[in-house]
Parts: structure tokens; sequence; C-alpha cells
């Protein structure tokens, strides 16, 4: 049974374990500095599709096939299915999933979707709603500029404060029981909209939502940073990730060397061309399915606090010279 | 604490109480036959607003505004808000929820939205997760329009098959305790695509799905048709209701007299030109929060089973030829 302290953390009891984690990612994702860990790079950006929607769907649901195979459960083990994508209306999701035989709820948190889904489905499992529950997210970078931006044969010229949309899709599965870190509690965010309008900025736009998370967090649990090994931000990229340490700092909090960013872990910044760094819904997705839940397993890590981060764009209010709202969601990660 | 029957459905222990419900509409809704069972009937199409999607989101506030004052609770008692829409991406819901000071977990269930939200927020609610949700859901004609079809200044010919977005916005309160009908059981859906590609014949895409859920909910409960004061579908629309009941009696099942459709409920067919009858996610979302509410208030209603019912529909993947996916999920209210 779940007990809610302070004013927005759900402590869960029965701490749901993530069995396994598993990541397909593309050919630049591959070349970048956690190539390693990923389970597969897929060279061909249409994944053998013939859309770069159905590519990104392909993804997905490779992502998911490889996450339950290693989880040992199959899937009529799986109560429903957790997942979403930054498409026009959650299609990589919609279409990946619907020859599976299991319940789907689609979720779209933007880029906060994938610790959304591990929010929700570990809530679910701890009150009995769910056994094992599949959580997934994706993006692609092609999909996204068409979606969000222009499209790519138009050649857009690159703002400095532009991220890179991975191309990748991450899936976990958590089960209430078996081997794995555990989800012990979870902070879902606020909307927060700080007035930044730059479709070309979206680290600005995600760093005041996730300083809100954190502080939250921290307050509600009245945990300080030195008791995270890592604090580990979606995907703020270099300019939003500053922004988050600086905001914290006015606020008497300091991340000092705690701080990660997915999308600052996922290329390598000096040398592939991607401006601020990673971002898309597959970013966190991809690191915290892989490199984290290994380095989880290595035992390097003990305590992690897991914030996606999520700009809730719509280039339709964009258009209307509307600000982009954010939206960050925390879970917490134990040994 | 949460129990799992048969294959899809969870048994709600605690039983979640829906403390209040609040519809905002439009004024072709509020000249059909549930005109006075709403909360506002707004004439302006722009509700003061610049745009359609300002419009929306509009309507979205208002009602939640609504069910909260009607609840008897503060904004500050909310846990969590559980919302959702048809706009890319989840837009309304995103831009009426951001001057909240309340966690906020985006979804996409196409027109499922609403009992997509209903049957987390219950679970949430039984787990221990929250104590106090709410649960929303909005459309509107001119912005769905411009979002998956043609610009209304296009003039469009409408298809017989075809039916018309609400404008309106659904709000209910859910509570751990208080007065008002209980969410007893949920059977959260599969995705089910039979192949339908006419994004004009929305209700043969979603009443495969509908079929589906419902003949799962019986299963996993043993319950018959008999036992149910009404067998109430999202927006299946006149050709999808009978898809449903045909699907369903080729299966054994016979829905006689208990079948109702939000779709068919909140437009006047013979006379106000809308063709198969009402869709969008504010159709089920402001039918059910209004005027199903009464009925269980007045005691004329004791048992319903609540299926909203969605069409994954990707513009982007439709004009790729791609067919298009149904979700429906049921909620179980009683008495």
């Amino acid at each position: 049974m779940a007990k809610k302290i302070g004013m927005q953390t759900i402590i869960l009891d029965k701490q749901p374990i993530i069995l396994s984690g598993a990541a397909v990612v593309g050919k630049k994702e591959g070349d970048g500095p956690l190539a390693r860990y990923f389970d597969e790079v897929v060279d061909d950006e249409y994944v053998g599709e013939k859309t770069f929607e159905a590519a990104e769907s392909h993804l997905l649901h490779d992502a998911y096939i490889k996450a339950l195979e290693k989880s040992n459960k199959s899937a009529a083990d799986i109560n429903v299915i957790l997942a979403g994508d930054l498409l026009n209306q959650c299609t990589a999701a919609s279409y990946a999933f619907r020859d599976t035989d299991t319940p789907f709820l689609g979720l779209f948190g933007a880029c906060s979707t994938m610790s959304e889904s591990i929010a929700i489905g570990a809530m679910f499992i701890d009150g009995g709603s769910a056994d094992y529950v599949v959580c997934a997210a994706s993006s692609h970078f092609c999909s996204a500029e068409r979606q969000f931006r222009y499209p790519l044969e138009f050649g857009t010229q690159r703002t400095p404060t532009a991220q890179w949309t991975v191309t990748g899709a991450g899936t976990v599965i958590l089960g209430k029981d078996g081997q794995g870190p555990k989800i012990t509690c979870v902070t879902p965010g606020k909307i927060i909209d700080q007035g930044i309008k730059d479709a070309n900025n979206m680290g600005a736009a995600m760093a005041p939502a996730a300083c809100d998370t954190i502080m939250r967090h921290l307050q509600d649990t009245g945990r300080s940073v030195e008791e995270f090994d890592m604090i580990l931000t979606g995907d703020l990229g270099s300019l939003g990730s500053t922004m988050l340490k600086d905001l914290l700092y006015r606020n008497n909090i300091d991340l000092k060397d705690k701080h990660r960013d997915c999308g600052l872990m996922i290329f390598d910044l000096s040398k592939q061309g991607v401006d601020c760094g990673g971002s898309g819904c597959g970013c966190s997705a991809s690191v915290f399915s892989t490199y984290i839940l290994d380095q989880f397993k290595q035992g390097l890590l003990k305590r992690v606090l897991f914030i996606a981060t999520g700009a809730l764009l719509s280039p339709t209010r964009s258009q209307q010279g509307e600000s982009i709202p954010g939206v960050a969601h925390a879970v917490c990660v134990e040994a």
C-alpha cells in the first residue's frame, strides 16, 4: 500500500523491481559514448520500413521484445503496457503495440514519458493492479523534425541552443518480484511554464520543471543531494543543465558532482555536431534502460533519482505565439 | 488492495467514489437532447480566446473548476490530474492545467481518454497513491477538423459515415471517501486493428475494440449483460453501434436494450446534421460527467459499464495508407 508524503511524493511500500531493460537505437547514437550498452544499433534510419513513423514503431517494438526476453517473462505475464512518444498522436506507440495481446494505456509527457510510465507502472504494481508492466518510450530524429520543425529536405540551419532528437526506443519491465533495482518512491511533477517561446531551446523550457520536481522530491523525502549517487535528468542538454544547476543553487540546493543528463551522455558533444546534446523521449528511455541499469548491476550505483523532463511543445500553439510548458516526473531507483 | 481477475480485469477493493462531475460544451451540444444537464453552454466557439486550440483549453479548465466546486474539495486536496485530448500533442490539457499547482500526468487514448483517466485514477486511489484525483478530457469541433481532416474554410463535404466532433470538456473528481457512485472494477483494453482505413468512419475502427473489451469484462467478472442497467459506449455513433451489437451477437452476447452510446445521446441525429453522431474525447467525457452521474443521483441507474472508445488515428499514418487501430477501456460504476 502506497503512502503519500509531503506535497507530491508517493512512497511505494512494495518497491516494484526493474527486471530488465533494453534499447534499440540509430546509427548516430551507436557512434556515441554509450554504444556498447545498447542492445542493438540500426544503421538504416528506415529500419526496413517505408516511413520514418513506421521505423520508430519498429524500434519501439524491437526494444519491447528484447526487454521481455531479458526479463524471463512472457508476453502473457504482462498486465499492461504503458507507453508514449512525441508523434501526432502517440503514433509510434499505438502502432508498435497493436499486434500485442496486452492491454495498452497511452501516455503523453513529451520527453518526460519514460519516467511518467515508470511512475505509473510502479504505482500500479504497488497497489496490486498489476504484477508485471511494460514501460516504454521512443523518438526518431527524422519523424520528430518533420513533426515539430521542418522537413529534413528543407535543410534548415540549426541554432546553437538546438538539441538533437535521439533515434531510439527504450523499454523496462517492472515486476512485483524478481531481481533488480527497486522503485522506492515517485514524485509526479507539475506543469511549469516560464514563458520560453523558442522551439529550438527545449532545455530552457524544461529546466524550471526539473528544478521544481527535484526540490519537491527532496523536501518531501527530507533527503539531501549527498544521499544520491546520481541526480539524472532526461534531456536538458548543456544549456538546460546549466540552467537547472543555477535555478537549484538559487534555492540553496547544490547539485555538486551528482548531476548527469541523458542528453549529454548519449552523444559526444565535441565531435557529433548535436549542439546542446540529445533530446526526445527515446533519449532518456535508451540511457536509463541500458547504461543506468548496467551500472546498478555492477554495483556502481545504489540510489539514483531519475527525472525525465518534457517540453509540452505543440507546433500549432507555438505558431500561435504561445510559450512552451514543461513537466518533469521523478522516480527514485535503489539497489 | 486491488485484485486481478481473469485476463484483464482489476477489482478495486476500496471502490473509489465519483464525488462530482461537470461539463462545459459548445452551442450545438447545447441545442441537443442533453442540454439541461450540462453545467454551461458556450455560444462563442472561441470562448473569448484567439484560437480554437486555446478555446478548447478554456473549456477544459472551466469544467475542471466547476467539478472541483461541486466536489467540495479544494485544488490543494487533489493529488494528481489525469487528462488528455485529441490535439497535437495533448495541447488542450497541457495548456488547460499549466496554471494549476497540481501534478499532471498526460494521457492519450483518443476518444477513450475519459475511461482511461478514470481507470488509472481509480487504481491510484485504490492502491493508496492518491486520495483525490481529477479525470478529464476535451475536444473541439474546429480544432479537431483542422488537426485530423481539413481546415473548415475548405468546406469539405461530409460523408454519411462521418461523426461530428463534440465541442466540450468533461471532468470528474474521484475520491477515497465521500458520497457518489463507486468504481468497482476496471478493464483496460487492448489495441485492436481490423484494417479500417477510412478516417471518416471512426465507428467502424472502434467497434472491434469495444467488442473485445466488453467480452473480456464479462468473461473476467462472470457477469451477464442483464446484470447491468446500461452498457455505455463512448462514441461509436450509429454505424459503429450497429457493428458492435452485431460483433457481440456473433460471439453469443446479446446487448438487448442495455446499450447506449454517448455519440447518439448528445445530438439529435434526425435534426442536427451530425451524420452518424457525436465523437471526440469531449463527447463521452461530457455525457458521463453530467447526464450519467445525474441518473445515478436520481436512483435511475445502479450499475453501468462505461466503455469510452478511441480510434488511434494519426493523420500522418493515414496519409501513408495505414489502417486505424482502436482501443476501449471499461470502468464499472455502481450506486
